[in-house]
């Protein structure tokens, strides 16, 4: 397996490259009896988009999603769930320059170096526009995350060095700003920050944030299949990611034990905790309460100031690269954040139905 | 599955609790030919045993590995190599207290709220002595990167808010110091920092770094088995890690991207890059450079001073916690990282294989 | 994962419903490097076509394969391989009768009892249709298979009580028949047969036979995965099928080990055998000799006399079938057996590269 | 992963050789609160043990079974249980001599085909004391599913010709006779035969059979896990196994569509159907009656009449096997078939769990 699969009971299966005639996924092992239409997938699609503002790329990608299998008269039956996204505005002219060098940066070197050649058109699979199928599962498995009560949000956390007031976080701003920003003021500095950068040629990198509220305790495996390990492969797979943090994350290491222990108390007869450093999850296990991560996003590789780099001949050259690039891609990469996420929670859930004898008769005795 | 494999072709899965008869580990996929003895592996195990100095549990535990299968006259035949460390040193009666509380920062509640109720001698299988079987099995696993030309080097960054010093890195301080830091100074003002936090009956966490030198380029698979997305998952698995970084990590994301992309260059004929931002991995797939990543890690939740926490009974109480406990578990965790690396490193390698028609031919033909 | 995935590292995600929009197949794990166009799959499709003689269903379906991801400039990237097969000629109104009971032989009542409801046009994913994935597959992995002089063939050995005469094998009568038997005298006296069966509203079964040449020693695991344990799965795994042999198969329990056992000698300085009653495999593994499998077919389960069946209402009622039934699925199924035989061949190939050390160098050091 | 692992969600990874130190398994994914000790397993292991009566080996094999993990306070944990059996009997110098040759019928060429080298000693990964491991998790999902009412019955069918008569079925005999035949007479005649069969220094086979009763309708994927796919996989994976069949298995390739089907009728409400051609399996999920399946076992290949062979020089030599062996396998096979049909039935129950949304309400829910 080349690895394009993920999840173990909800398997989604990714395909396609960005100047293909298509791009898709299978989703293998969705529950059955799940109303579900094309209009519940695209509303996340629409979210990934760009072109909607001048702080992403002009492209325009109609992105319209279809689903060839797997649902019948408005219901999931059980079986896989094929959808395909057609490719409408790819420009192949734009990137035949490409074909003969390595952008800094990019996957180009090391595609060439893993399998003699590549799809050079757009970055071909390791275009962003991979994450469509990734995007259209998640809307799925969210869907499925809310009939159990589990919400997740995403969001911006910061770009560049503007950063979100938590105290002011706005679910409104969250929908309306250009940057994802929870955060009406912030969201207008980033945008002024992003324009400078794209007066400079250059771009900026951000901080997207997750939360998963309602999840029960004890979803997870103790393991190498740890709650929190599993979220940072998925996280970590998406194309610019650098770093992971669930909880307090880095900052845990400077800190001392009374200080990060989240003491137990009892809340209306419940066991929770008084605060919450580690961000939901203890020996890989979610505790009951709000699941936090962070990922880390580095600045778009594809700038149009000059770069020094090397061409399949084994020459220094200087290129500058063109075309329609995002000048940060944290606003977009955000819904990706929520689609990983809620996968990756759901298939937790999924496997821990088999993790106690009593879940079991609940299964098979009521039947 | 209820995770306790890891790895495609090379798979190990381990077993057993802390306090139980024995831990070990099963490995699957080894290839054959190794010339591999129990000391081989002893030396990795060694690296992780407390007792060592007063920075640790003075807890003893002997941990002597036995190999119980899959090698015949020296040398590993294929077949699963089964490992087996038996459990000497363990008191029960220290950690009878703590099955009716549960410990703030531990998995107790965790493990309750999944399985309904939980060994809870020592941890039982969420003890950082499941981690035994891991280094064990990158043991091998590093033998076998050694014969490629690969070479790991794990060591400790930080601990608490003392770190090392880049321009004095020493491999013989790495070797010698309590700490595993390799710079004696710094080494001297953590175990001054630790000793400080013992006498508060408090603890400490820190930051651990891997570096991964002689990876051929071209090793991980392009979409979720990113080599960075497998790694991220590897490191977050181990007990106590909060947060995984790959090259800059958190850095990149206040970047610009004319400040973070390397540039190419061609050196002595080969394609290399000016600088290492990235950390060896671009699009999720090797670059030939030096592979680097973090772990943060989160101070021992067994601290002496007093904790609110909650009973069985769902009454809120306060407790002291006993026993005997690392104050930081940082420095018996380098040798893990370092193993959960080298696994995850060789599993990509031998994934890899595969991926291209003539290597096919050059191991079918070959023949 | 709901189980429509199969092998672990040439891995086919098949997806799709007798009456959805499509049917198709993700190949995930296809060597990068491989000339690859659509005629290459068309040309295996076209085998399992009905349509085209008295004795298949008169339904016309055109079956067109579309590459949509995975083949840049003729060959194979390695990256996922999407096909996709739209439907066309399926007339929904033939089945909506049938979606209120149970048909006698199919899965109708099964899929309720599952997934509580079901796409009942034309049997949904239950249907023979769902095979145009694995064939599409299989022409890749055939391809592969033959640039390592592995060649495979398939054919009907018998159809109801009609078998063909070994003696008499000819490869252009199972080029020609439309039995796909390799002898033309027992082809012919099959289709008699079948023309009695469906004079008589009734239909037949048959068996299937594949002969795997040049497939080197050494392919297969020894436990689980053997090589004739993976290949009884993937041949089960065929609809109507219900019951797989190797070598001699269920000849082997009635005989002594001395008949039994095949002797080995030396042959041009190789090691070979005298007889072949082990079809190919001995311990799971292959022996360098001829593989030998067989697949015994149920009769077609449409049937046009009337039947004893049940409604969903739980009354007993008197169906009789409608629509257009093969009356023998054995001649198209022969290349289904074909395609996956090649993909589990093709799957131990790549995960045998790493069964040894030497093989590690190889691949390593030569690049 | 090199084929030592088997389930999905509960995953068994066997280990060990004949003549090394011990053999064992690691059960992962046993849901929690299941009752076990040693006892429940040993009556299995017991079952399986040579030297109980003329007709199987002299050689004594303690076989005492030890749970090293995963057992707490008399509960699963829900944490891997580790099982091992210690070589005790192991005689290596009777194997010596086959070091330098290759056994017909066995495997040790493909070994060295594979691997390079083999552990020779008795067969070493190849020897069917690797079924000690499977026999002793099908305990533990024996018992699981018998808590679910689901009851498994393996016995032989038939030793060289003798065959049981169906009608005299006999559950003492079964326990009772040395060929674990229901049916005193036929094992009356099967021993006499054996006998024959040691005086001449040669081997039988014969056919296994296994019932599995109480299964609810719906279990089993449907397409490549189906329910008969992955039982023959299992069931082929056994060492001697050449043949699998379902329900009437190769008889239905000669009947016709009408003698075949089974008509489906309602009983006490019910649906269930007036004959049990199929087996208890429709499309690759059981249709809540008896599933059926038979194995077909080669005769021993360790045979004390001279043979043909080759050495490892090349050369072709006689040679005439020494040792203790079993005349027929069939009896002592009889529990393994038990135990993989178990395991496979069991594994799947599990991962049905998450094929419906309303079994996620049930368990998510009721919580």
């Amino acid at each position: 397996m080349a690895g394009s699969s993920y999840g173990k009971l909800f398997q989604i299966t990714t395909w396609g490259e960005s100047h293909g005639k298509a791009l898709g996924v299978v989703i293998d092992g969705c529950p059955a009896g799940l109303p579900l239409c094309e209009a519940d997938i695209q509303v996340f699609l629409d979210r990934r988009k760009p072109g909607k503002t001048k702080i992403s790329t002009p492209r325009k990608e109609a992105d319209e999603v279809e689903i060839l299998s797997g649902v019948f008269e408005g219901k999931t039956t059980g079986t896989p769930i094929s959808l395909i996204v057609h490719n409408t505005s790819q420009r192949s002219a734009d990137y035949s320059e490409i074909a003969n060098y390595y952008r800094p940066g990019h996957a180009d070197y090391t595609f060439d170096a893993k399998y003699g050649f590549r799809d050079y058109r757009g970055g071909g699979r390791s275009s962003a526009r991979e994450t469509i199928g990734r995007v259209a599962a998640g809307a799925i498995a969210s869907k499925i995350l809310e009939t159990l009560g589990i919400k997740l949000t995403a969001y911006t956390r910061s770009i560049g060095p503007i950063a979100i007031d938590d105290t002011k976080f706005d679910f409104q701003a969250l929908a309306e700003t250009p940057t994802c920003m929870p955060d009406y003021e912030a969201s207008k500095k980033a945008e002024a920050y992003l324009e400078d950068c794209m007066k400079n040629y250059d771009s900026a990198g951000g901080v997207i944030e997750c939360k998963i509220e309602g999840c029960p305790a004890g979803i997870g495996e103790p393991v190498f299949d740890k709650l929190d390990a599993n979220l940072s492969k998925a996280i970590m797979s998406i194309g610019a990611v650098k770093a992971v943090e669930i909880g307090d994350g880095t900052q845990v290491a400077s800190r001392r034990g009374s200080e990060n222990n989240d003491a137990f108390t009892i809340k209306d007869g419940n066991v929770t905790k008084v605060t919450n450093h580690a961000g939901g999850i203890l020996g890989g296990i979610s505790d009951g309460s709000t699941i936090l991560l962070r990922a880390h996003v580095k600045p778009t590789p594809s700038i149009f100031s000059p770069q020094q780099t090397v061409n399949k001949q084994g020459e220094n050259i200087e290129v500058s690269i063109k075309g329609r690039h995002d000048p940060v891609v944290v606003p977009r990469a955000v819904v990706v954040v929520e689609a990983m996420t809620a996968i990756t929670i759901l298939d937790s859930l999924l496997v821990n139905m088999s993790s106690r004898m009593e879940n079991l008769s609940k299964v098979y005795k009521n039947k």
